[in-house]
């Protein structure tokens, strides 16, 4: 921070406990670690149990949107005026990090975890955004290119709003970290690079369009 | 399960609200899912709140070992005899579902959600089992490649356990599902595959031996 960078505040619970120097409350990491994919997992708390859940996000400036396509639990909560006390968070694995000794094996990730309070979005302008942009998370600039949601798809879209505010980030970029003692034992270390690849688009039957820029784009 | 196929107990929170024909509690379908990955998403409840943390897990029949290395604040909960309430995610993404609507966008996905108590794993011979599986659950066979975790080792090893009871999975494995009036519109509607690639392993300089047979497997 002494960069200047803009940060989110530490809290304690954004304030690792273990292996501190892999955290990071920067906005422009966490903002790009979230941009990145679309993929989060949902955590809510229900009858006082944890629940976590799949689904798509997309961020907006400081603000999340969340699908809620994965169960109507979570929505039912958040509709409230008290909204929902959730847990995002978002996972990229960049390599396996193998070590001589089993014990030293890591894995080189990017992480961002947010905590707060979800509502869900209920006005149509606000949704209509919020639509767009989970499908421009997964493929930035479809929502040009399809027919936008009418009023009745969008009162059927279950959406919650999350503003970023108690989030940090955590990541490992760094080489296998073995013993001293273990470096001479006659194994194999080193990384195995992991990635996330699209293939070639399979187009429906009923497209009768080439493949539009924003998906040659995906696919390389 | 009119074919005799063994399947976990459906339970209320095991029995999802929306899109009931995704959802399947056969045993054969989850324990595959689980198998073509390591890692999680650990729900657990802090202060009344939710926290979700990315960590890697392995599966040892009908039993979950999911490493603590994320953060020790799950695993303190799990010393006790009363164990953690914790909610265990895993998920995978095959394809991006792209229609001519935004409504209708989709993803295709296997995931499985396991809810529970998780008990710290004390045992060191089970903390040895549950280590190695850990290992071989990220690379298979490569625990018996690295050189075994000694007793100061496995007395610093976090791992809780999760016995797969109430354990549910949801996949979608579909084509594109526009409404019948948008089908002749002039968009691109289909499937984008998504994978996950391992790229060339990059040897440590302290490593001497050819790259073994159990990295050859991982990257084709």
């Amino acid at each position: 921070m002494s960069d200047g960078a803009v940060s989110y505040a530490r809290t304690p619970r954004t304030t690792p406990t273990r292996y501190k120097d892999r955290a990071t409350w920067e906005q422009d990491t966490i903002h790009a670690i979230l941009d990145s994919t679309y993929l989060c997992h949902l955590g809510f708390v229900a009858d006082g149990a944890p629940v976590v859940l799949p689904t798509i996000f997309a961020r907006v400036g400081d603000r999340l949107y969340i699908h809620g396509s994965t169960g109507s639990r979570p929505l039912r909560g958040a509709k409230g005026d008290q909204g929902l006390p959730v847990c995002v968070t978002v996972t990229l694995v960049d390599a396996l990090v193998l070590t001589k000794s089993a014990f030293n094996h890591s894995i080189n990730f990017r992480s961002v975890v947010a905590h707060g309070t979800a509502h869900q979005v209920t006005d149509p302008a606000e949704l209509s955004v919020a639509l767009d942009a989970l499908v421009d998370q997964t493929v930035p600039g479809r929502s040009a290119e399809v027919r936008p949601a009418n009023a009745k798809e969008l009162a059927a879209t279950a959406v919650v709003r999350l503003d970023l505010d108690e989030v940090s980030a955590k990541t490992r970029a760094d080489d296998a970290d073995d013993d001293e003692a273990d470096l001479d034992l006659p194994y194999w270390a080193g990384l195995v690079p992991v990635s996330t690849v699209y293939g070639a688009p399979v187009p429906d039957a009923s497209t009768t369009v080439p493949l539009p820029a924003h998906l040659r784009g995906l696919t390389g």
